[in-house]
C-alpha cells in the first residue's frame, strides 16, 4: 500500500475507500515527480560535470517508476470506481478525479519504453546543446536533436491526433488547443505585429537605452534581482533563487520553490527582467494552496498560463513607468554611479526600447512574439516533412531576415540559444505567446476592478494585483482547463484584442507615433 | 522489467540470465538510493526551510520504494537461482551475489511500515535538532529523540542479535562485529590513553596554538580547504565542496561526490580539518571503481574503514610535520599576515596541541577516542536501560568530567553538537575508532613497503599513498568484510598496537614526555 498520511481537505469523499487509495497513489507520485524535479535543478544548478552519467540513470529510473504509476491497472480501476460518485463540477474532488483520468487516459497509450528513451534523450540532448554551445556549432547538437524529434514524433503518434501530430503535443501542456487554434492566434498577430515593427523600426533612435548598456557587477545585479521579486511578493523562506545557464523556475512543492537567473554585466535588463518572469512563475508556484500539495492538482493551468505569471510580473509590472518610480531610488542606493542621472521615465523607456534582434528572451515586447512564431512555423514545418533537422539551422537563419531584418552570425545567436530542443521538440514555444495574450486578458480585467492598481505599484505595493491573481488564478491550480479558468477570471474566450490595444498604447506613446 | 542497460564488466556470467536480471534490479537500486542520496544533501546544504515537510514526504516514499525492491520476492527468487553458480570467492560477480543476499536476509526481517517511521522520524528529528541547537536546549529535541531510540531499538528487535541488541545495529555498518568486540577495544585503548591524557595534560602549555586562533576571513578559508583537498586528489570535476551545519559526504556516482565543510573565522582548524576529514570519505568515494556504480559494490567496506580514509588524511598526513613543510607556503599565500612568523614546526605543534575539551570534532588525536567512548557508552547505558533520553544530556556532563575533565555549559556544547542522533540512535560512533585504529595499521603497512612516504608529503607529492590505498583498499568497493580487506592489505586482523603507538611516538614527541 503507498504513500503514508496525506493530509488533505478533500471533505466530500473523505470516507470514499476508492478515493482514499486514489490519494495515497498520486501522494506518491508526486513524490517521485517532486524528486525527479529536484535530480533536473540539481543537475542545471549544481551538479559536477561528472555526474552526468548517473543524473541520466537516476532521471530515466525515476521517469519510468512515475509512468508505470500513473498508468497502473490499479489507478485505473480506481478511476472506474469513482466514476459514478456525484460530486459539484468545480469540486476538489471532481476535478482532481478528472484530471487524473485525462492524464491517465492519455498516458496509457504511451509505452514505457518510450518513456525512458525520452529521459534519456533528454539528459543527453541537453548535455549535447551544452557542448554545441561551448563550440558554438549546431552540428554538435544535430544529432540529439534528430534523436529528440524522432522520439517525439513517436510520441506524437502513440497519443494520437486528429488534425496534426503537433496537437498531440500541444494538447498535453494546453489542454484542448490545437496546431490550428495557434496557427490563426499567429495569423491574428502576424496582421498587426508586423506592420507595428515596421513603423516603429523607422524611428528606432526615439528610445535610448545606453543607460541599461554600462558595467554593472555580477552580485549586485543578483542582489537587486532578488529585491525585486521579493518585493513582488516571493517568499525567500519558501523558495531560493540561483543561476543556470537558462533561468527556470521549479517548485519541489508550494513551500520549495526554485527559480534561477543569470547575468550579463553588460546589459543590466537580463538578469533583472529574468529574475522578474521566473519570479512571475515562482508566485504562481507558492500561490497553490497547501491542500494540492501531493496531487497533480498542484500544477497550474496549463503552460500557457503559467508564461502568462510570468509576463504579467515581467513586462506588465515591470516594464510599466510605476514599477520605475516606485524601485529607482532601490536602484540608485545599489548602483549610485550607473544611476547617477537617471528618472524613472528614463529607465522606463530604456526597458521598453524595441529592437528587432536576435535573442529571443531579450526580445522586446513588440518583436517577441515574431521569434515565437518562427520556432513554431519551423517545428510545424520538420513534423510536416517540409524540413529536415539539418536544414534547420539555414531555415532559421532565413526567417530571422525575413521576420526581423537581422540575421544570427552564428549558431550561438541562432538556433542554439534556447535550451527548449535539448529536451522536446514540438509544442515548446507556443506557451509563451499564449502567456502574452492571457497576461493581457488578466490584467485588463484586473484594471476594470482596481483601476488604481499602478498607483498601488508607484507606492511599491503590488498586493492588489497579487490577491486578485491568487484568488482568482493560483487558488485553482490545474483543476480547471486553461479555457474555463479564463472564462471564470475575465468572463472571455481567448482573444489577442487586449493585448494588441496594450501594445499599441504603450508603444505609440513610447514613440511618439501611431500604430 | 526493471533497469535500461547496465555498463559493468561482469564477465564471469555474461550470459546469465539470472544473473543479468539481477544487474537491473540492483541498477534500479542504486539509483533510487543515489536519489535518496541527493534528497539529503540538498536538505542539509540547499534546501529552503519551507521544504522541510514534503522533503520528510519525498524520502520516505522513497525509502519505501528501495525497501520494497531491495526486499523483494523476486530478488529471493534471483539469490536463490544464483546460489549454485561456482565462482570465485574474490571475483566481482561472487562478492556481488555474497552481499547482495547478505544485505536482502538483513532487511528481509524488517517491516516497510518501520523502515517509513525511520525515515520520517529521522526527518523530524533533524529539524528538531537544528531548533534545539538554535534554542540552546536538549528538551526540544528530547521528544523526537526518544522516537528515534524506541524506532531503533524496534529495529534491533526486528534484526534480532544473539547477545545484545545494539549488535544488530553495528553488525548493520560493521558486517561481522560485535558490541562486545567494540568493549575490548574500547578496554584497551582506556587503558592506554587515560594515563597518556593524564601525562600530558600535566604540560598543556608546552603547545602554543594561537596561531591557529587569529582572524582567518571565511572565504579564504574555503579556499584554501579546497586547494588542500584538490592537492591529496580529489577531482573537482567529479565533486563538489560546500557547507552544512555538521560537515560530511555523501557520493551521488564514483563520479559525483559532494563533501560539505564549516568554518570559524576565528579557530582555522576546524574548517581546514574538516576538509581533509571529508575529503578522505570523497576520495574514497572517488575511488570505487566505475564497473561498481550501479551496484552493492560501490560502498565502502564499512563505516569503520570509511573513517579509516578520512582519518587518514586528516591526521596521519594533515597532522604531519612533512604535510606542513609543504603546505605552509601555500598558507603564507592566501593569509599573508597570519603566518608572516610561522614555520612549519609552529604549525605541526599546534594542529598536534592536545587539549581535554568539549567538542568532539575538534578533539585532538589524543582525547578523541575518549569523546567517542563517552557516547557509545551512553548508547549502552540506554539500551540497557540503565538510562532514559531523559537523563542523557547530565549523563553527558557526567562522563565528560570524568573522562576528560571538562563539562559543557550548554547542551550545545554537549549532548546536541552532533548531528547523528538526530537521525539514528545505536552504533552511531563506533566507526570513528575504528577508523583510528585501521588508519594506523594501514598507514604502517604502506610505510612498510614506501619508507620514504613523509618525503613525497614535503614536496607536495599524495600520489604514493594515494595509490596504494586505491589499489588496497577502494578498488575492491564493499566486495569485502572489513576483517577480510584489512587481512587483504595488511595481513593481520583488527589491532590498536600501531595506533597506540603512534600516538606514543608522536606525542611523547610533541611534548617531550614519556608516554
Amino acid at each position: 500500500m503507498p504513500g503514508h498520511h496525506t493530509d488533505t481537505h478533500f471533505e466530500y469523499l473523505r470516507d470514499d475507500e476508492a478515493f482514499q487509495e486514489l490519494l495515497r497513489h498520486l501522494a506518491e507520485i508526486a513524490d517521485l515527480q517532486s524528486t525527479a524535479a529536484l535530480l533536473g535543478w540539481d543537475e542545471q544548478v549544481m551538479m559536477p560535470g561528472g555526474g552526468r552519467e548517473s543524473r541520466a540513470d537516476q532521471k530515466a529510473t525515476l521517469q519510468r517508476l512515475i509512468h508505470e504509476r500513473r498508468t497502473s491497472e490499479r489507478m485505473g480501476e480506481l478511476l472506474e470506481l469513482l466514476a459514478d460518485r456525484e460530486l459539484p463540477y468545480d469540486s476538489d474532488e471532481a476535478s482532481l478525479i478528472r484530471v487524473t483520468r485525462r492524464e491517465y487516459q492519455r498516458l496509457k497509450k504511451v509505452p514505457q519504453a518510450l518513456v525512458v528513451e525520452l529521459s534519456r534523450a533528454a539528459s543527453d540532448g541537453y548535455h549535447c546543446w551544452l557542448k554545441a554551445r561551448q563550440d558554438n556549432d549546431f552540428r554538435v547538437f544535430q544529432p540529439a536533436l534528430e534523436r529528440i524529434y524522432q522520439l517525439h514524433r513517436e510520441l506524437a503518434d502513440a497519443l494520437g491526433y486528429e488534425e496534426h501530430p503537433l496537437d498531440a503535443l500541444v494538447d498535453a501542456i494546453e489542454p484542448g488547443l490545437r496546431t490550428a487554434d495557434l496557427e490563426r492566434i499567429f495569423d491574428a498577430l502576424r496582421t498587426e505585429l508586423v506592420p507595428m515593427v515596421r513603423t516603429i523600426s523607422q524611428h528606432l533612435d526615439r528610445v535610448d537605452d545606453s543607460i541599461l548598456r554600462q558595467h554593472f557587477e555580477r552580485n549586485k545585479q543578483l542582489l537587486i534581482g532578488r529585491k525585486a521579486v521579493e518585493k513582488i511578493g516571493f517568499d525567500f523562506h519558501r523558495g531560493r533563487q540561483d543561476i543556470s545557464v537558462h533561468p527556470f523556475t521549479i517548485a519541489l512543492s508550494p513551500a520549495d520553490v526554485r527559480y534561477t537567473t543569470r547575468v550579463n554585466e553588460h546589459d543590466f535588463a537580463q538578469c533583472f527582467f529574468a529574475c522578474l518572469h521566473e519570479g512571475g512563475h515562482a508566485l504562481y508556484a507558492q500561490g497553490i494552496p497547501e491542500r494540492f500539495r501531493r496531487t497533480p492538482l498542484r500544477a497550474g493551468a496549463s503552460a500557457g498560463f503559467h508564461e502568462s505569471q510570468s509576463r504579467l510580473w515581467e513586462n506588465l509590472v515591470g516594464r510599466s513607468l510605476q514599477f520605475w518610480e516606485y524601485f529607482l531610488p532601490e536602484m540608485k542606493e545599489v548602483f549610485p554611479t550607473q544611476m547617477k542621472d537617471a528618472s524613472a521615465e528614463m529607465i522606463y523607456r530604456a526597458v521598453n526600447k524595441v529592437q528587432p534582434s536576435l535573442i529571443r528572451v531579450e526580445a522586446d515586447e513588440v518583436t517577441y512574439n515574431l521569434h515565437i512564431m518562427l520556432r513554431f512555423e519551423l517545428e510545424k514545418a520538420v513534423y510536416d516533412a517540409q524540413l529536415t533537422i539539418a536544414d534547420l539551422a539555414d531555415a532559421w537563419r532565413d526567417k530571422m531576415r525575413s521576420y526581423l531584418g537581422v540575421e544570427p552570425s552564428s549558431d550561438l545567436e541562432g538556433i542554439l540559444q534556447d535550451i527548449h530542443w535539448s529536451g522536446r521538440f514540438g509544442a515548446c514555444f507556443q506557451s509563451y505567446t499564449l502567456g502574452n495574450i492571457i497576461a493581457a486578458q488578466l490584467y485588463c480585467k484586473v484594471l476594470e476592478q482596481h483601476p488604481d492598481l499602478p498607483e498601488y505599484f508607484r507606492k511599491g505595493d503590488f498586493s492588489p494585483l497579487l490577491s486578485w491573481i491568487r484568488e482568482k488564478i493560483h487558488a485553482h491550480g490545474a483543476k480547471f482547463t486553461p479555457e474555463e479558468l479564463l472564462l471564470k477570471a475575465t468572463g472571455e474566450r481567448l482573444t489577442t484584442r487586449p493585448y494588441l490595444d496594450y501594445l499599441k498604447t504603450k508603444y505609440s506613446q513610447v514613440y511618439n507615433v501611431e500604430l
